[in-house]
């Protein structure tokens, strides 16, 4: 049974992200998708609201789940049983620095493997921080992120600012 | 009537600014200097000084407005009835950021279309930070700013280092 | 009047050509699209058909000359009294190549400037040799290449590997 | 069954080629090494050479089938049941060549995806032309390509500069 | 007698920064490091930490000189009478920053010259900041700074973090 | 006694290799400039042409010998006892293939060293091909090379044409 994780912030996902999921869950009998309990950043989502909105847009794919963690990635894919780590390429800056990454787990861990997978070019320029930066401004975002949980982020985005 | 506009934070102009300003003025009826007012960050200067300084070295380019602005440029663009915005390319660093700005702009709104002009050579690896960083050393920035703010910008920084 | 001159060899005109034309048709009074005609290349389609393909494809934007022309392209912009080169920016490897050109133009003739527009991300891995192998091995291409002239390019290809 | 290609002229196989297929191997049921027939090249090795180099590099790898190809690739992997293409990925100038190689191939057939994979860093700037060029100056190539090959590599380059 | 300065935060030393200390000691007769007293980061280890860090780790070595500096490198370059700066390079996004600033040193002080080396490949994908990220997780960082270090530095970050 | 050398096929030489042959030579005892008798290539100047011409421009130099040579640079390196390769970077795309040479000679003689210099930015954009196809259509090549062997440029080129 080969297991992959696909590992991120997703804060929040978007269209870019779920393109990522949807493909390589067919790659994979089970995807799993690590989203980063990152204690040096401020995300805008909750871990646990983060996982709510994954949970919600790939119900529909059932060799899914979606689980947080923290600490280093390759042990976290130890202790998982993943061989393969899953990561999206959209340009040119992410490639230096997702080469490092993966150089740097593979000697940290040489049974877990990065396969990279292209982003679709419709959404190769797109970031969640795009998307938060467009609709802090009540730009209109309904392009970025899947349209179920469209209101979330825009409800979550308005509770922030008005603070 | 072709309007653009050259976004940017201006903090200070400097010599490869106005050389892309001096440039893009010629290609367009009215061209639009928006000055952004980026609260996330922390300019040295005011955005009413940045105003200034650039209406002192613009101030022989007949088609010229400076105007400051906040939010999304497309929102601006489209409320002073711009087509245009025009950007720098110094190097690839640059670019790839650029591209996804350009792409992220036109979904938002399709009528806008962004140019890009390269940096005159000498101007290449010059940038507003590289400029605040040598100034505030006390080294030379003759080379890299207008002569007209030469004086300014080694005023307001001195003044910043003796708080 | 503004002048521009949109270089290229256009073996053939693609997709992405097409939306470089009408976006920056729209910018200037007139633009020029210069048709290479390049001694020490093998093209598929002479000069004239590259033209008439041309020509076929842009025949409902009004303030539009298509021409052909050797030697050097600021040679041609002077003669032509255009002020503008426009050039299309796919991604960085394009950047580099232009950004040379861009300089050595301008260090030839400071008077015309070159700026960049963004290929739309649909045809940003799109170019006249990919269309050219593809249709090679009877592959479609009817995404790569304008409706109007898909056969022309089919029947110009079976041509020659028929020979 | 999870079927893959890994295409390539591999003329010759060198050490980077075989890291991609022995980390790729372990990811899916079978491994087609798809050995491009490409008429407009001149190879140093024929592509039954090609093919026999590649099955004595890899007679220990249980799932692997060596096979020569030509034309389109995603007709090529649709014939043979095949969903994913693997590529190594090297530097920066691979990476946009590959990415528009992967979004083309996207176009033509968007049932097969391409997933790439990061030489190790010690086969990071090894290719087979530069293998190629040494061996023709009778450099040693030993840290280069398999052990059980180097005869024969060396054999075949002293064979073509006698001519 | 020539003089040349390596730079750098070295926070703390690695494999990457020896291996260029060591190759270009070779290449001049008296080689300063300069440990930078960046006032504006958040250091783990002290200036005076890393100067000792810096001066086990090289101890072999007869013409060197580890020495803490602030202020522009080119000052510091001219009041110890070096003429060279020697700087490793990585990567592509290293390259362009360090383009930026020899151009930019250049035209500050053009009697200091900056060369580069290129880094080992098997440290290629190497930096403090990653070093100091798998310590601070209890990661294994012995493939990545001088074993006689090593304790130094996990004893640091566990030091860090028990605050 | 530091021994260097500058390779290159200098066809003709440009003001960016004057700038990095000057520079250079301060930093080393000897610099040998090596012409590569490359067979695969057409030059327009003959290998004893080109080392006149270098001979012509860097006179005024002491320490420099101008030399042809063929076959692996680590040989020719190491037969004339140099322990350093100097190469001038321009540019991204430069960079990748300067790295690919600079690690593969390291595997093939970690003797021999490679130090870069980063090209004076008024030439970051020059290259022998660009002055041969400038010059080929009688355009003004003042700006790219050394005054002195402007001459004999356009008289070659110009006898080439006349064929």
């Amino acid at each position: 049974m080969r297991i992959a994780i696909y590992p991120g912030s997703f804060d929040p996902v978007t269209l870019g992200h779920l393109d990522i999921i949807q493909r390589s869950a067919k790659m994979v009998d089970l995807l799993i998708i690590g989203v980063l309990n990152n204690k040096s950043k401020s995300p805008i989502f909750t871990v646990p609201e983060r996982v709510n909105l994954l949970k919600e847009v790939t119900k529909d794919i059932p060799n899914i789940s979606i689980e947080a963690y923290e600490g280093l990635l390759v042990d976290f894919a130890q202790e998982r049983k993943a061989s393969i780590i899953i990561r999206g390429l959209r340009a040119i800056t992410d490639f230096e620095y997702e080469l490092q990454l993966a150089q740097t787990n593979r000697k940290l861990n040489p049974v877990v493997d990065t396969v990279f997978l292209t982003t679709n070019v419709n959404y190769a320029y797109l970031s969640s921080s795009i998307v938060r930066e467009i609709a802090s401004y009540g730009g209109d975002i309904s392009q970025f992120v899947p349209n179920t949980i469209l209101q979330s982020v825009y409800d979550k985005i308005k509770s922030i600012r008005s603070v």
